[in-house]
């Protein structure tokens, strides 16, 4: 069996995160060139794993024939820029969410993947969580019957720096870019979303223009149903659940615990606090979207997130960034046209 | 000890319930004296329950000296009328909720229940679950430090019959004002409200003018936000869970199952389905709701839910109302002038 | 409907819980006497409960012949006299556990019941617990197919009085015996019994003789084994918990909580502490306890609890004895001959 | 950094599962040569996991000084003698368990072991499972002060072989010794074994001269009591879980579950039925042992299980069959002399 060459692009968290999947627990795919404008940290990260090439630039991993995709791990605002320069030299891609906080250079980019013929998978890993599979799953096998309400709970345990909030656009589009990804998933298309939202956990974040605690609103083309609460804060760590309510029963995704040792005492009964962030609660659902993603190009199938998967959530982000603006429900539609 | 003479005045299924539990379970006070416009129904009761007095007319028991205190459990539209044909003759009152659909109306009966210096406690039961009163008693005790968001689950196992949904105000008015009122109770007063809904569970439902399926979304005074979703129908039971986040943690209370018992097999592992409705749910919550009345009569105290208490959440339900009708977030003031 | 007439002899703790049920609780019967050799233990309850009867000497109460039935609930080296002399004079009997420590004893009482064609019911109140029943209840489905291995875990909360070791037969009869008597419920028969133990609570208790943390080993006509693990104290409340695996599946009866609000924070999860002790957790079962008596006596059925159940846990606990002190597995027929 | 050196001998399912760990998921180490009688059950495992070696004689493995360490996954009754084999060539040695079923065997094989000076790790895979772990990390910490009584829930889903059983010495040394080792590894030495067995699940491994279900009661050296339930068949999974009540408190390690999803319908709540059997159950487990013994090697320290780990459970397990056969407590100096 041949080896998938792959080049990573941004050698930041995520893009090690990737890296390290790819090389220690995705078999098939071999990394090859690790790219960063910070070459001290490209360069680290390839001492670290063994990849044999190094960069400040990116399009030198483009140019090289034997690398068949790229990971495109570096801030938000390139993303677009280097998706049209690898599918202008035939690279399939792996791109990090949000595609662009542009919808239009969103479409620019999908075109030019379109044009190429190349495979474009979005970092949406939640989907790829087998506790959210396996929801997904018994609602597909009719287990639940119709789907009526979704209830999405996405906490982080703290905070992100007030400088990314500052260009990250905001709550509904760093934040619950995820669970509206989700919803899609789960119960189909929205057709309007209702946000609102309020600043408790730092005065800071609403100097900065946003809120950190949020909840939204969501009305699927179906007819169901749909509510994500969001906050910046949870003590007790990543709280990621999911409930839906159908015609014939309930579906529960609950945390899963680092551990399941339980200790009773006077005070009661004291389980684990949750896992902290995402790269602990979601490291399954990192290393089955990168075997995802090496199992799409090498047997040439379509991505399990497809390129308009990832421009929709971000339609959806400004749908609620205007929604909290005008405190009324907004129409998808009057976002993408 | 004195016993504390009541009078029930409407024998229907609350009413039955609440002399059953005067009757059985509460110390300290005597259900002497029946009341329905159907004498049978007054008169069956009376005898189950080994109760002297039977009448159709309730007017009869509130000119019985004897009694100090009257249970309403008739249909709304009379409650404020009682009330105010209770209070003019001294008596104390407990009255089932709504209070009245007719703002107007719950003013003026609140008026008579102030001027006649009278005890008035609205029956909203659910402050009375052990389960949400602890909950209530860790946030004043600061478990969570200043309580952020607040998430109310509330689902019934079925509909309704057609003919109540007719008259009882709609889903805002008869299903989510529990929930309304459980808001307040745990995290203070509310300044507006987003009300949405579907007909997911039956299309009469539709037709009747109301909606089966509702998220509405509070915004609380001190800042913090809330949400609440409500289904008619939900096939597992009564499912009444609540959530709420803060500064320094999470609180859950979750719905007691009616046993412990699990079975495990091929298929995994299963547990009772939840108690079927409120009259199970609730047991307890009834049983101390009659015991605290009986308190505030004996003891002259205030009553725990106040008249106050029971007009404020209409109102909440004319504003969700008007939020579905008009498509926007509504203030509260705009109800309550 | 007739009241059931019943007195009350012995106004300890066990039979002010009793009492108080049939007061409030249990409809169809009237508590109309109370005895205690403490005559102002058995007067301050009568006040209590309203109970127009009080006397120093339970013979009155059996000389009344108003009174149908008497609750014993005196120390146990008094039940057998009791109940010889309630069953000469025609009384139904409700007696607590043990009947006696000496099994000679307890035959001439059962003989004394059976000659006057009385019932007898024994208190061992954990089989009218909801959880256990609905596990029997599964058992006699066939949920779990022919059970093969039972496990009880039976913890009390801290150790009673020394002074009540001392007379209580130890552990095997005072502790034990409620175990020996949910394993015959649930799964039959025993014939042989392997018991082992320790002394880890408190020394004194090892002075006094006896051990505080014991494991049991049984096996069952039927072929099935089991095991009972018990100790005097756990600091997080009276433990009871059932497991029985069988061939079809297995099954599992948790403990009940207090209440179902659950804290998280940076300390993880935290639920409730168990009930404290009998009193707490068992509430339902010793009211249903009380009404299986009642309904017994007045539809003239056979108790729930018969003499014999009365009679076999006391051989199970001089088993246990036996093979502790002999270091070996030890026939039940040894012991009952 | 140097990869260290490998060889396995053994290309069973449990030297495959060792092989696939080493060569996908343990960093640092290499696997250089597969040895199998079986050479193409070797090759095909090389093959698959691209190891340049296979050969039928696991001498030459030993013979070439490149390979710094071999894992023993042969069948039982040649562990010995690989052992001494390594031993000599110097080699360091991962061994299965158990070592042997003869003790005077075992007993060689450490000499052996202890006069080359090579580390010999045996595979005892619970000890490295993260929730058993934390288990005996709160233990240390003193959570529950001391330990009292410990409680082995070990069922396996279904039977093995009746061939495997006529060779594996037994339910006490193929399925008890995990849970013996469980308990030494958490409590300290054993003093005193009990064994009780029935057969229960299938005739035919009574036939075969063994029992299929047992309850086994320990006796600490520190007097703590302990009891592990063994079945050879429990239809929802590999249920795998322990207690340890202690002075201050109790410690539940539960089993985690597949997946959180839990489905509720008219039936009640329902969620997955447990991980199959161990391969499944414990892959964390059997990937942090590799790893340990990788770290044990490369940085020369003690192994995390030593040969006298892998001793003495063996002697438990023929304390517990004569303890069965002779129907007595049997204490464990009465088989190490």
């Amino acid at each position: 069996m041949e080896m998938l060459k792959i080049g990573l692009i941004g050698a930041g968290r995520i893009g090690r995160l990737h890296a390290e999947n790819l090389v220690r627990r995705v078999p098939g795919a071999e990394l090859v060139g690790v790219a960063d404008v910070v070459e001290e940290a490209a360069a680290g990260l390839a001492r670290e794993l063994g990849v044999p090439r190094v960069t400040a630039d990116y399009r030198e991993l483009l140019r090289d024939p034997e690398i068949e995709a790229v990971l495109i791990c570096t801030s938000t605002d390139t993303h677009a820029e280097i998706i049209r320069a690898a599918a202008a030299t035939g690279k399939h891609i792996f791109c990090e969410k949000p595609l662009a906080l542009d919808l239009a250079e969103i479409d620019s980019a999908l075109d030019a993947v379109k044009r190429a013929g190349v495979i474009l998978q979005v970092g949406f890993h939640r989907r790829f969580d087998p506790h959210f599979r396996r929801l997904k799953e018994l609602i597909a096998e009719g287990a639940i019957g119709t789907p009526w309400l979704l209830k999405i709970t996405s906490y982080d345990p703290a905070p992100p720096p007030l400088a990314y909030i500052k260009v990250s656009g905001g709550i509904f589009l760093d934040m619950t870019i995820h669970d509206f990804d989700m919803a899609r998933f789960l119960l189909g298309e929205v057709e309007e979303v209702y946000a609102t939202g309020s600043v408790l956990v730092d005065p800071e974040i609403g100097a900065a223009g946003d809120v950190d605690t949020a909840v939204v609103t969501l009305r699927f083309e179906s007819g169901a149903l749909g509510v994500i609460t969001n906050c910046r804060q949870a003590t007790y760590g990543h709280d990621q659940r999911i409930e839906v309510l159908g015609e014939k029963g309930g579906l529960f995704a609950e945390n899963p615990l680092p551990h399941t040792a339980v200790l009773a005492d006077q005070g009661g009964y004291r389980s684990a606090p949750l896992h902290h962030f995402f790269v602990e609660r979601y490291r399954e659902a990192y290393i089955a979207e990168m075997e995802a993603f090496v199992a799409a190009v090498r047997n040439k199938t379509a991505p399990p997130v497809t390129g308009l998967d990832g421009k929709i959530p971000v339609a959806m982000g400004y749908a609620a960034k205007r929604s909290f603006a005008e405190k009324r429900p907004v129409k998808l539609s009057e976002i993408t046209g």
